[in-house]
């Protein structure tokens, strides 16, 4: 016999997919990208995020992210430690460093990358160019040029006794 | 005698680098991270950002994310080809990304990842981390589950010949 709690939780899972893919569709029928996302925390939504790229011409309101921003919001805190996000879609690099940032606990997909890619989202290259040397990038080029006072913001930094870690 | 054409680029790389990096100082000041980008188009400013974590209770309002959002807006369109990102500092991953699917022609920096991590920044582990299969990952676990419906948003989208590529 299976173990109830985790049955429980399984059927939460799904339950919360399945209205991130709604949550998509129904972004498409908007006029917006395929994607869509749902935080989560202690089995009730935080927030929820549509893919706003287009709409807000702002490359990065991508689902997942716009779902975080709202988190953060929503809770009072940058630090989301707790929460599930939920997403239509394997997130991309974007969105998994979000999540990372966002000290995100658990990330749970329904379609993936190659699902992205052949609806021709970018996904793939992305992942490739991202495991090579930024060095070698044609686009975008990668250039350091340390300045003399490079350093400078890092020692206010380490010097503010009252600096909120993040 | 070097090219005089490339000599100008150069100067406007370290003005506008001096200029990140200042951002990034008054930022601190004024009780945020330590980190400032500016995007410049054909020799302008086009916006900046200062890190904005703490400040707004967002995990992805990071200074190059903050200066590509404001870039959007102020451009009219999520496609920032032709600009350049200058940072105070390395980009992480997060911003790398959104560098990526903005379009960003060329990212340039002065400190870097090294800097960053003395000052307790997590770029570091994120880098080894997005390395790893994230089926590994243990914060946040990584977990693909496949619903029903989950490729419909993707099929409306083929579908609908009215949607605008991103």
């Amino acid at each position: 016999m299976s173990d109830p709690s985790a049955h429980a939780a399984d059927d939460g899972d799904l339950r919360w997919l399945e209205a991130a893919v709604d949550l998509a569709a129904q972004n498409v029928r908007a006029g917006g990208g395929p994607f869509g996302a749902i935080v989560v925390r202690n089995g009730r939504r935080v927030s929820s995020g549509q893919n706003r790229v287009t709409r807000d011409n702002d490359p990065t309101a991508h689902a997942e992210v716009e779902a975080i921003r709202a988190a953060g919001r929503a809770l009072g805190t940058f630090d989301l430690s707790g929460t599930v996000l939920y997403s239509s879609c394997e997130p991309c690099p974007l969105c998994i460093s979000a999540a990372l940032w966002g000290r995100v606990e658990r990330v749970v997909f329904a379609a993936n990358k190659h699902d992205a890619a052949a609806a021709g989202f970018d996904d793939s290259a992305f992942y490739e160019l991202l495991a090579t040397d930024r060095a070698s990038w044609s686009m975008p080029r990668v250039e350091e040029r340390r300045t003399a006072d490079a350093a400078e913001p890092f020692l206010l930094w380490a010097r503010d006794e009252g600096r909120i870690r993040y």
